[in-house]
């Protein structure tokens, strides 16, 4: 088998075969295949397209060229949420332990990531004591303890994915559905869960732009998914605005507990239900969407969720004391509110705004080798169709740099369009796909 | 300015500016810009095109990349003669002494090349003591000599083209118009004259296999040479089967010497008259095509064109004696002849097979590194169109390693059809583009 070979036939409109997209996916990881004839394939991929077919061969090969977790020791069914990443997603921090509440055990692997705020992991490194890098007895202990964990991604998952996902950023060739389904969900299956429920975030914070082109990458990524085996469903959701008040790393995993305690803000308390209580209803712990939905809700009102957070950081030998007293985060040493210079209403806040002022405050890093700060970030104290008095706060930036916290103040004022007529709340999930 | 920028802007089909693809090529000839964000170029190129415009930026981008000629301290208008590439093309070699004679000065750099047999340089280095690689002072003299000179061409000519070009081969990205066109263009213009006339070649043995395609290339070859300032003209010629009888670097040159002296066959002989003949009307020679032609021809039947090649063979310092003792030309061990095994008239002769056969009997390279046997090479005894009976030879293979020259013979068999009805004489020469 020839590389050249294989690029001329996806350039001349063919169908790659397995054995074809293994060679190069293979010979590609061990570096065989040189990068420029990676690229000349991606592009030729740019301009024919993959079929799902092909696009499932790709994830594959991909999955296996890294690091893949075996959960079959873990007992049940377990379930993962993936989240294509917007601001102010603390999610996960919520409708785990509502799940493990269940009786529906959450074994996850996160990201760092770059961005506006840092990735899961970062966010419960703010918990005191908190140990994210656990052994893998150590991990299937905490999942039998909390029905839940939370650590470190594996650096050698999908080791083709990071590889070739640096070189279609420098050679203009990210934009392909079945390149970006691969991507996502050769991470996904390597994570070894057997039900998936992604969450598809659609708006100006969101990788995904418009409606369309959300609903288009969650068809392709459940049909992947069902062609691995997995149990599948996607949320389209709104990324417009911000979701919830809080963005930043210990700022977020506030407004979590505050939600596990039934007194987290709408949007992420509706949510936070409706993807726990699909994950319920597919790791077999309710029999319909609704029931799962309902038991979610049960599982904030009676505490119980909130009782299973406890549990996971304790098992991860962080400081569960943190789950009522808030002064245990670190905290920021300055705070700085942006004041409103007008009556109105809030008719548009961009997330995607919002979400680099809340990397300019310190919370998420601009390049791999960078810190976060985990006390740095924002908290919004309106949103789209709240009103607003002049001298009124539109939210808070928090710093422990002021100069840092100044520049995100600038931008952030930027974010919040104020204007005379009451707008539409906005809608928080469009449409669930399975 | 960025790279990245400039391959997007080619995916979604923008046209490149001058800068851009200056930017390109020197900063990809300089090694600043990676071959996998040049693959990934070159294959949006393949699906998105390059106008005429861009082909001329390139080319000239191309040309300047490498050492570039400069003719005009030689007196007149300096014309070439370019051909695409065939089997037993030995045109050079008679048209140039044609051109000398009529007063129009040829100074021609020529290619090794890999292939069927070797380059002009390398068939006139099976001249006993002939020089091809001269000093620039040294080819200055040669020209006012003999009014013609070939020597070998620089190995940095067009130093972009031969990195871009190696790059294309192995990415799949070689069949584009315009990056063929400026590919051929880029050296054709670095080698300086005020002419040149291709010979566009199409068949069997030929890069283009069909008429139209060939057409296009020709069409394209002249516009871009017009946009540099160059009188340019392209005939598109057969190659479906050999030109002349002789294939191989000594036999080719016998071949040529024959032709100057009115006995070489016929279609070389129409070729080399018709190509000469628009060499000396674009040299300024003759004025109009037509009487062109007809001083070629009476450079030939007066013996003044033999009489020039003789100087020009003596101003490189070979024996001009070998044009009319052909045993000072080193001879091949063994010659094996290819017997026909039945009546009939020879309906086809595939170019490409007589040219492989050339090959295996050690008159080409299949590597760059690879040297050539002068004295190897076929002599064929029948072409189109020629009746043959069982038992009479078509062919004979000339060879210093007998089981070579058993290979070519094998090969070579595969390269005659014997039919029963007598079909057309091809015709040479198909149309002149100018």
């Amino acid at each position: 088998m020839q590389m050249k070979d294989i690029i001329e036939k996806k350039r001349d409109g063919g169908m790659l075969t397995r054995e074809e997209i293994d060679f190069f996916v293979e010979g590609y990881t061990d570096g065989n295949i040189p990068d420029y004839q990676a690229s000349a394939l991606l592009m030729a991929v740019f301009f024919q397209g993959l079929n799902k077919e092909e696009t499932f061969y790709l994830t594959d090969a991909m999955k296996r060229s890294g690091d893949v977790a075996y959960l079959s020791d873990i007992p049940g069914i377990k379930v993962d949420k993936h989240s294509t990443g917007g601001v102010g997603d603390k999610t996960t921090l919520v409708v785990a332990p509502i799940c493990a509440s269940a009786g529906v055990p959450v074994a996850k692997m996160s990201g760092r990531g770059l961005g506006f705020t840092g990735g899961t992991v970062d966010k419960m490194e703010s918990i005191p004591g908190f140990r994210t890098s656990l052994e893998s007895n150590e991990f299937k202990k905490a999942v039998e303890e909390a029905g839940m964990c939370v650590i470190g991604q594996s650096a050698h998952i999908a080791a083709a994915d990071k590889k070739l996902y640096a070189l279609r950023d420098v050679t203009a060739t990210v934009d392909n559905i079945g390149l970006i389904t691969s991507s996502i969900m050769s991470k996904k299956l390597a994570s070894g869960s057997d039900a998936i429920v992604l969450d598809v975030k659609c708006g100006s914070g969101a990788f995904m732009k418009d409606l369309e082109a959300a609903e288009t990458l969650a068809e392709w990524m459940v049909e992947i998914g069902k062609l691995a085996g997995k149990k599948m469903a996607a949320f389209i959701t709104d990324m417009e605005q911000p979701l919830g008040l809080g963005v930043g790393n210990s700022i977020e995993v506030q407004e979590a507990i505050e939600t596990l305690k039934g007194k987290g803000p709408e949007d992420i308390t509706e949510l936070s239900v409706k993807l726990a209580g699909y994950m319920i209803y597919a790791g077999e712990g309710a029999a319909s969407y609704e029931e799962g939905v309902e038991k979610a809700k049960s599982a904030v009102e009676s505490g119980a969720a909130l009782e299973q957070f406890r549990k996971f950081v304790k098992a991860q030998a962080g400081d569960p004391a943190i789950a009522d007293d808030y002064g245990l985060f670190p905290q920021a040493e300055f705070v700085l509110p942006l004041i409103s210079e007008k009556d109105g209403y809030v008719t548009a806040l961009s997330a995607e705004t919002v979400g680099k002022a809340s990397q300019l405050s310190g919370a998420g890093r601009a390049r791999k080798e960078d810190d976060v700060d985990l006390a740095a970030g924002i908290i919004l104290k309106k949103k789209v169709g709240d009103s607003v008095k002049a001298g009124e706060s539109l939210a808070e930036v928090f710093a422990n740099d002021r100069s840092k916290g100044e520049a995100a103040l600038k931008l952030l004022k930027e974010a919040f369009i104020i204007g005379e007529e009451r707008p539409e709340k906005r809608q928080v999930i469009y449409k669930v796909i399975d």
